[in-house]
């Protein structure tokens, strides 16, 4: 699904990465930790997607929800479990969404 | 291939797509575009992804590059038989990324 984000400005968050083999514990992990985002103040929406290299763009409110995000405890422990496990490589960007646009054929 | 981008302020072109069924010239036209864009002034990088949701983000210098590219004359072509053929929907959000982390385990 695209996220159905409000008019800008708004904040995005785009963490690419690139997986280790190791599968253990990935995928429930991350399932919870969208649904735990879902549940932060000022969360927006989210987009996943991954063949080989893996983007996913989360938006937020403001600069602050982001940092209550990183912050928040179980997050916390997945960002660790990632970099020990299932990520080679990653790299994260804090971007102000400044203009958008669209576009629906129906 | 996570992009190498340089130290931040720079942009992201964030575009997240729905694919019609439509196969014809869909892939031809998505790797030209590619190399099209490495060849724009301004160009930094691109990070492509597709699972269902599609997702590709491209890195610029500024604004303008981002405009300039937008007008160029064979990706007007593409924009316009995206919007006939290839997207059942699509959005892009132009983002001005304010800073940025990695991890890498090597």
């Amino acid at each position: 699904m695209i996220a159905r984000t409000p008019t800008p400005p708004y904040y995005a968050v785009i963490f690419t990465s690139l997986r280790t083999e190791v599968e253990e514990g990935y995928k429930d992990t991350a399932t919870l930790m969208v649904e735990l985002a879902q549940a932060q103040p000022g969360y927006l929406g989210v987009e996943p997607a991954r063949d080989g290299v893996g983007i996913t763009v989360s938006y937020w409110e403001s600069l602050e929800a982001i940092r209550n995000w990183k912050q928040q405890a179980d997050h916390l422990i997945a960002q660790q479990l990632g970099r020990e496990k299932w990520y080679e490589q990653y790299k994260t960007r804090i971007c102000l969404v400044e203009r958008d646009y669209g576009f629906d054929k129906e």
